[in-house]
């Protein structure tokens, strides 16, 4: 295999970026509260400065821009000798698939009648949100791709992305306020699908780089921390002014706070002498969040995000231990950071708690404004019901399913093409591939003295 | 000593998951801002979304997250076989002491008549600050408990926490916006009382481990910044809507300011060739947003906080020199973090900082309006006057000093029992005890081609 | 060369934070939001408490405290032996400039008829930002000097800083608000006028010390990303209330986004086999950032940031390939992190954008009262066009270029002074001169197995 990208990586970087700028150009606007009108668009609302939706989204925005590049970056640098790769290539098609994404989802959700997309810091977090999906795949293909395949495959996961958004949010009219569906179960499964179709039966040649080291290890503890404390800005950041932002930011903390002891409990027990496992502790600890995504919003009672995470965290953590094993051993599906484990699972856990929540939702709870605000019963789904609603999630899961799992099948044929510059069998997990890795001539000079030392000691 | 925590770790686990759930249950509900019937109390107090609490607090709680998770857990680090456990025990018991703090903390003052606590963002924060004090405690113990030891010690010192607060800030009336008496000084005397009852006379039998390796050192940075650059989140974050938020942030900031370059000059002083030593850059550039905390709200002005931040700087360094090895030989306290310097030292110096300003503070600088709402002198506490204020802020830290030592005797005296699975004193600080810790194979092949290098010159 | 700093170092630390606390004591009070008063002023404007300036700006000052002391810190670790430097020195400088940057940009800016200066959260930015000027000279001179030497650069790169933006700012009226000009090109120039005064010809000395071990490296990502992601709030941290914070983060989001992708593609194109170099993705990825810090604020257009941060990811990279080493071979101008490439020449380009922006900018794109408003054409300004604005911010630039330049040479002038206790030229780049550095015994227990290992093999 010839893994010299030389020629094809900064084409698909040039090409991609040139097109984002004239598609920008053509479509992309600022929207009422980041353009220049505000003052006048202020005076003529009788709205304040501080109104601006700016200041309502603004510092869960950063929050959630972090979980993206530090997050999912770092979480991916545990391997011993693919750090660079993890957080490098993270960076790279999270800058290229925000920039996709807020083409795409504009086109779906923000059309003006004149044909321009406007933006303000909703649509970054979207674009952020979307992002997510494709990194979550990534994880599964770690140390396997090359940066091409990478590219491309967020170019096709955020098309697929945005429709099945889409359907699932506009068409169907579930709610997802964290996207335990939109984006954990379709990045998950769409990352599987993949991994699937680039199944590498020698894979073991490179079994030597598999593993960890002591500070990669606690490399990726700077990933899952960013990621389990900006979870519950996560889970509130698109979500209604006010009630709606609190509520979700409370149940998504309370969730995962359960879920870091299930997973601690299960891995103790299933390891020899009681020792835990670091790969457990730095990724079942997040499986509430992802589970708490879809209902962050809802009325889930602080006992009820309890449940949750502690269901998860027993869920997430038996998967590392039994079914990532089990899948690459007999479904032929190798994953590397078990995103099964951190992702699929718990997204359909998230989907099917949101659909039970809002079916059982009434108005003795929620009230009956807060009810027709919660579940957006207003227009056309003015005479919605909960119980309705709750079958509308379920169908939304399935859709996310199904994007997932399809979409990865019809990508990963195309990845499949001789022609992207994936690593051999051996050379995967090792960044010497891909990058300019610095030589270790640091420990000879301890080792010559030592040996010295040795030496004479022997004379 | 046997230190299989097999059955204990996952059975402490899943017993007090358990009960949070029941108790979550049965007492806790979201209050008004983050209940759904928030649209109509908004409309009934004429209210705009953007005064719900949320958006007064939500990016302090974050920064105060992070500090919890990130900043004491990358702080303790440091050693270098001890990462693993550093970060990891403290997620885990930061993880469940939030949730038992929700509830002491509720008890004690968000207990509605319906006998319910009311959750809002500001008891994340109260949570989070309980967990602060526990954490500090555990600085003192770090590699010589058992991962059950620390449940234990956390249960109990949360506990602690809730009533020695309740005395001091709802029956005595004494401020403490940032926590130095509260949290620091508490949660310094808990652990070095814990670590006295628990003192071990051989513990040089693991000195090969006791120290740094480069690597480790910077991570321990990561913990030191962030919580450096938090701690006017953290000292401003239930403070009052407004000035006290504002002023708070302010203060710490210049405080925290001031003690960064005397604890440069006393390191470089005390040290062979004025060479820094880490460890003090790591701890005792905090020791100034310890002092802060009380006094934070208050009319310190500029230079006050300077101040405060030059000697604490100055003291805390001179502690790590000094008085930790004292402490370690003749009063039989091993403090592995040297929680004495950075947090219980400072925290003293804070509430004494604190009584001054209280008891020196006028209607000139204040204004009468000022006055009444910075000291809360309201209710049954609006005759009070600044110089009363001040002997209740001195009573304040008296009691944070009896709950903490007195506290850490009777926990220790717990701790001592023979069945925690505490590790022997030749295994401590090591993470091979209650972690799966990967080889160190990597080095090998550099190792093996420079043998041979050497080989063949030598043939 | 002495390289003790045992009397120096604690001197001037303690000196300097003394006359702080005189300085402070004399002239700095809070202002009318951070005041006990501010209830009482509060009422008076018929305010509410969220509208305190505090809400406005707190979680972008935040943003901008991470990326000064753990991005600016960390981005400095990249160096195999110099990482305790790279983050503990940028902790030290940075720590007293913020004091200092807060008196001189007082006197300049926040005099009030009292002669005291009254300081709130904008200080506490602005404060921020001057120092971020100092920490990029340090950058260009990372390894090669003292910390007395750096406290020496940073007394007066602040005092020429304040100097330098009044005139930019207030005199000519060019607008800076994520300070291309003002910060980065002065910065820029300045550090690299200062490495120019301090040339050391026989730097390979310690060539064996100035590149990067792996997980240097990575600890470099840290700092990198943290500067990339909080970048929107570093450019929108002063704008105006509204749509100037909102428009800002905007044009910086995309701005850097599309620079990742052009430093991808350069990077790849000019090394072998395609491979990517950590350097350029740890630097060119933040030049776009640079170049969106003067055109922030204004009507850049979102396709006009992509071109913006398309053409500053070619030129930072390119800058990196063939001018570093032509500057150091020809210029005599040692630059060990780049900072020309990321920060000067982007800086130039910023200032050049800012101005071309400026001067095309029309009532039709931004409406009558946004024009005002962004351009404050008020007071004696009111008459002002577009066009002149543009050809005032091509006077700032110049301005910023000056005193980058002359006062480089001045300061440098000064720091060539044998007292200053800086490292030989084969001490350079290496801790051991000014830290403690743990011993790496930690390694040999491996070795000495291995050894034993082969040879039992042997035999």
């Amino acid at each position: 295999l010839n893994t010299n990208v030389h020629l094809s990586l900064p084409a698909v970087c040039i090409v991609w970026q040139t097109a984002m700028i004239i598609l920008f150009g053509v479509f992309m606007r600022y929207d009422h509260e980041s353009d220049a009108h505000w003052v006048e668009h202020r005076k003529h609302s009788n709205l304040t400065d501080i109104e601006n939706d700016f200041y309502f989204r603004y510092p869960s925005f950063q929050d959630v821009h972090v979980m993206i590049f530090v997050g999912f970056g770092f979480l991916m640098t545990f391997l011993k000798r693919y750090s660079f790769g993890g957080v490098g290539f993270n960076f790279l098609i999270a800058a290229f698939g925000l920039q996709w994404a807020l083409l795409m989802q504009g086109w779906f959700h923000w059309l003006d009648a004149d044909g321009k997309i406007r933006i303000g810091i909703e649509n970054l977090i979207n674009a952020d949100f979307c992002v997510a999906g494709c990194l979550i795949a990534y994880g599964a293909l770690l140390g396997k791709v090359s940066p091409v395949q990478l590219m491309v495959l967020t170019l096709f996961g955020i098309t697929l992305f945005a429709v099945e958004e889409f359907i699932i949010i506009s068409v169907i009219h579930a709610r997802d306020a964290g996207g335990s569906m939109v984006i954990h179960t379709f990045g998950g499964y769409y990352g599987l699908s993949v991994s699937w179709m680039l199944y590498r039966p020698n894979l073991h040649q490179s079994s030597r780089l598999q593993g960890s080291v002591y500070h990669s290890d606690v490399f990726a503890m700077i990933g899952t921390l960013f990621l389990w404390m900006f979870w519950p800005s996560f889970n509130s950041a698109i979500c209604d002014h006010g009630d709606g932002q609190h509520r979700a930011a409370i149940n998504t903390y309370l969730c995962l706070a359960s879920t870091v002891l299930t997973t601690v409990a299960i891995s103790s027990l299933f390891q020899k002498h009681g020792k835990l496992d670091m790969v457990h502790i730095q990724n079942s600890t997040l499986a509430g969040g992802v589970a708490a995504g879809t209902a962050a919003e809802f009325m889930l009672m602080p006992y009820g995000c309890l449940i949750v995470g502690f269901c998860c965290g027993i869920i997430s953590t038996l998967g590392y231990i039994f079914l990532t094993p089990f899948m690459e051993k007999h479904l032929k599906i190798q994953d590397t950071c078990g995103i099964h484990n951190l992702h699929a699972m718990p997204g359909v856990v998230g989907g099917i708690v949101g659909a039970i929540t809002a079916a059982s939702a009434s108005i003795e709870v929620y009230g009956h404004e807060g009810l027709v605000n919660t579940f957006d019963f207003m227009d056309k789904f003015k005479d919605m019901v909960p119980t309705t609603q709750g079958g509308h999630q379920a169908a939304g899961l399935c859709v996310a399913l199904c994007f997932g799992i399809g979409g990865g099948i019809i990508v990963g044929a195309i990845l499949r093409l001789p022609i992207w510059g994936d690593p051999a069998d051996d050379n995967c997990f090792d960044d010497e591939t891909y990058w300019e890795v610095p030589e270790e001539e640091e420990s000879i000079p301890t080792i010559l003295q030592y040996n010295n030392h040795v030496q004479n000691k022997d004379m």
